[in-house]
């Protein structure tokens, strides 16, 4: 595959700075374009901005002049594909500008997910749902489109689930234990946090509920039809740094046996495997048999933090079977969501 | 009421620790015994153990010659009423020699918990149980008693189903975050909690699940018939010092408005309360109207540590309502929860 | 004593809420008044701001409308008293203003703290350093005045120094390990402190060398003379919500003897014993004989937070002696320290 | 250079897991055997404990079938070459017993760290110090050798020093902010931690002044003389899970100027370096400019975590200069040290 240029809308914020990370010697895309606020325009990303990550600025990056949100500016144009880190509250008309102006936006925002036309992909699950664009380009008159991939939670909720939709998942209620990476920086407060537990992340419930359907849904005649299974969800943040942990109750058309639910999670391997993505990690889900895994401190960081990690599969008193569920939040369940994302695209001729 | 005395089996351990700094300046039970191992035994406290909560040992405490573990020794006899905070592999037959002696013994173990002539004892829930004892004395050729209370994880559930129980409670799914307190000294490495979440505690979920049945189950034919609803728990240990939060989603026989809850919830006192018992809070649940709350480092000290506090009471997309529950559990989930069920023996005239 | 009522210059704010806090059933001081920016000013005080300490917003200071940072403005007049919680980005002007307008501002902000006369007090130490205060008016053409309390590790440190001063203090490198509540609210992130440590805080290192000395120094001739100790510190935040320990290590005059030192230590009393003000601690150190005490989260709240914890006195390889000190940053450090001052005042007459 | 064989002593152990995960892949040493003790020996290591560290245990290692803790055995013989891990409490006569039988002991232990005639050893600082071994052969008549490494805080202290050490140290007082990793598992309760800091670790202060004297000593006349600098130690253990933090003032022989230092820090390259050992860092030492760096958990786990992070020099007001330095403690401070002294002595012919 050639090496195309790439750029990161939102490229000074936080999450910004994973998907700089992120592509890191990334084999088919070439980090060359960083576009930010007007604050920041016209600086170097180093003099832009602080490093909030681990480590230090990588050093190509730090180098690269960060440029207005726009198509093209004073200091060139974007290359075709740009990633989106922008914050919700500015990255609706953005992004619509620059799929006008022929770009691809990969999207971690979450303002464009549950728009009908716009594909809300996690890359092992729903490869289809790209056919969903076509109709994007046409309706809306754009050159580009515009691509988006879950909330973090939701990502690895759903990456446990795939390989059990087979079976009729009907009901879900799901509990979850979020680290504070993903509420950014400076994000929540250590007052909140330290020693605490916070029950509540606004929206958080409401996103993963709508989310899951939307993901897990076919496509069908020309629409995304969700899947027609009823989620709730409860939303607490916990003293963690990466890693989100999810409690998850199942009930299915008919009950199945928890070893086939296990085998189904310990074989499943999805497009990003069969293609070789770059950033695929080898097994999508590993299923940990010990009695107390998944751990987001110890376990998310492993695969490259590509993989969902899932334990504790067991029969459940009230609906049929329960289970753990636990990735990296910042890298599965965003920057490398998106990464992923696109070399799905890249593979099926979409940044050509 | 008149000043009794009061001892404690397991003195020297942590939830020993818990009775002792509890039972400070209460006003009808004074501490003049402390049982414990052989090792400990013939020592004074503050020789035998060091002090693992905050602060420092209470000085009256701190002279107590421990005894052994027996209901009268070469150091005396231990007092009528014996708490009993003994660590289970040891509890079973030393609770029962103390029974068996005449002792009431009002124990925080698990030990004899789920036999079906010992009351599980929520003192604002199930006052009525008390009647099960006859048949205990009886059946057991007893002159003294043994009560129990439940974990402390269940205590905090229970607490705040208490009031829906006349909606009639079918099925319920709880998640738990607990703090690393309720594990005792040493407990929980830091190694395994700090910066990440634990997914499992041994019996946990087991427990949640046959306690809660019990505890809010009727008195009627000389039985304690367990309430006849599903429980599915999802038991995790957080990185908290003291407090565990449970989140809830409860599917009634039929669907109430969230308001009516609400509505017992804040309104709801019992026995405790009607009577006065000292360790009782005034309102043993206090419902927290915002959407963050209760939060376990930041709530559950107040009222003494006896109150639950219960919040973000809400529609289930999946059963019928959700909600959230938090309590102290080493105060109201053990020590606090102990005393307060002497105290309504107390007034029954069974520690007479 | 009679009742006088009082006010909280910056009551909106996380300093101004534990002002709130500790001032709830003060025997002389009612809270009638509160000062605030423009943006809160007209509304009560539960609708201007979300309460950040543990448990809710005291009810009666609730009800209190916000008035703006004036003597007097439409909402009325500030009393006599008013304690300035204000941030240090404004306080210097507003504070001046009420000195001149002929209040007493005891204020926590650094703003005036190294003037040279204003006095920087600790209740316990430099009492006599009031006397500045007939310089300040005159000079400075005031009705009112302004005293000031140090910086919060200042405060710990200088606590366990006072008793030791007399032994000739020459030279002293402390290192900190400090809260995340003496940052305020939302202060530090999380994602910087969960599992680390910042060996960095903004200025305090200054603040703790230069303030030291004042707070050491003499009042003599119309003027407060800095005791000529070098000081040098480390300044670190870690992972703890409250209380700061210091690490000590001291040069004398002449090397004392360990035990004479402990011994100067527990014994120390002063003005606030001798004249019983009501927020003095019975014992204004605490000398805790553990080998691993004190700790923040253990000790700090004790004797109502305005104890300063000292351990660990032992023999320093390098300079002459040892030790630990420690102290709860937002009660002894910050509010309590301010109204412990304005006690001392209050039986000066200086609030007449 | 040709691949050895390897065993570790105390393989089941934490610190055991900490050399097995550092010799994946290595290219000189292969992990061919682990000793423990009698419970564990028989078992493949998978059978005979749980894996501590993240992640899962290595396949390889965890077939190994563990030997008793003796040269040979019914399991084989152990190689030439072990690393050891023991605990202390039964680490002398073991370590004894390998030399005696002709094996090159690497021990992480503490037992003979203070020996005359046992190297102390910094790989990068004072490989001359091997010279020692002669005499420990000849005067205790041993076929094979003990090589020990110091305290993990210890080494991270001392490689930031090295390159000052020209400069003529004479006093230093250090703080350190330690992980809990160093204690081991389960090491420190999570009851004593969370929120907290404890200032006082067993013997660490005291390992800390003397050790460092030694590290830094000169070889001459067939002897180590130990560095004639005063040292003082505060240890304080963090809630941080990797990396001890430690704050350093330093007095020399004749001040120098801070850039100077900055200068020689920046530059320091050694033995491992220019011999290119396979676990050496290419900058054992990386200066960081940051005002708040370096912070243990973003910065220890760079450099593969052999690297030692320095920041903050600047004037000391009471000694010459202050500094900080921070290192990961398992790796850097433990099992890396180690190997990397291994690997130095397969470089002297000293495993032939």
């Amino acid at each position: 595959m050639k090496t195309i240029e790439v750029g990161i809308l939102g490229g000074t914020g936080m999450v910004g700075q994973h998907f700089i990370r992120f592509l890191q010697g990334h084999p088919w895309f070439k980090l060359t374009w960083l576009g930010a606020s007007d604050r920041s325009a016209g600086k170097k990303l180093k003099d832009a901005t602080s490093w909030r990550l681990d480590g230090e600025m990588p050093a190509d990056a730090a180098e690269i002049v960060v440029s207005d949100s726009l198509p093209s500016s004073k200091t060139g144009s974007a290359p075709k594909l740009v990633f989106s880190a922008m914050d919700a509250s500015v990255a609706t008309e953005i992004e619509r500008a620059f799929a006008q102006a022929g770009h691809v936006v990969v999207s971690n925002s979450r303002n464009h997910r549950m728009d009908e036309d716009v594909p809300l992909m996690v890359t092992e699950i729903n490869a289809d749902h790209l056919r969903i664009l076509k109709r994007q380009q046409t309706e809306r008159g754009w050159k580009g489109l515009i691509v988006t991939n879950p909330n973090c939670s939701t990502i690895t909720l759903t990456m446990a689930l795939a390989p059990m939709v087979k079976f009729g998942i009907q009901r879900l209620i799901v509990a979850t234990m979020q680290a504070v990476s993903g509420a950014g920086y400076p994000g929540v407060a250590s007052m909140d946090i330290l020693g605490n537990v916070v029950p509540y992340i606004g929206s958080e419930e409401e996103k993963m509920q709508q989310e899951t359907q939307k993901i897990l849904g076919l496509f069908k005649d020309d629409a995304i039809v969700p899947l027609a299974a009823k989620v709730s969800a409860h939303c607490n943040r916990v003293a963690v740094v990466d890693g989100h942990l999810v409690t998850a109750s199942v009930e299915f058309a008919e009950k199945p046996a928890v070893k086939d639910l296990q085998f189904a999670v310990e074989n499943f391997r999805s497009v990003p495997q069969e293609r070789g993505l770059p950033s695929a990690p080898v097994r999508p889900l590993i299923y940990m048999p010990q009695q107390d895994r998944p751990q987001p401190r110890r376990d998310v960081t492993r695969e490259n933090g590509m993989a969902v990690f899932v334990g504790r599969l067991r029969e459940c008193p009230v609906l049929d079977v329960k289970f753990l569920a636990c990735g990296h939040n910042t890298i599965r369940g965003a920057a490398g969501a998106a990464v992923l994302n696109a070399e799905l695209m890249m593979t099926e001729g979409l940044l050509d």
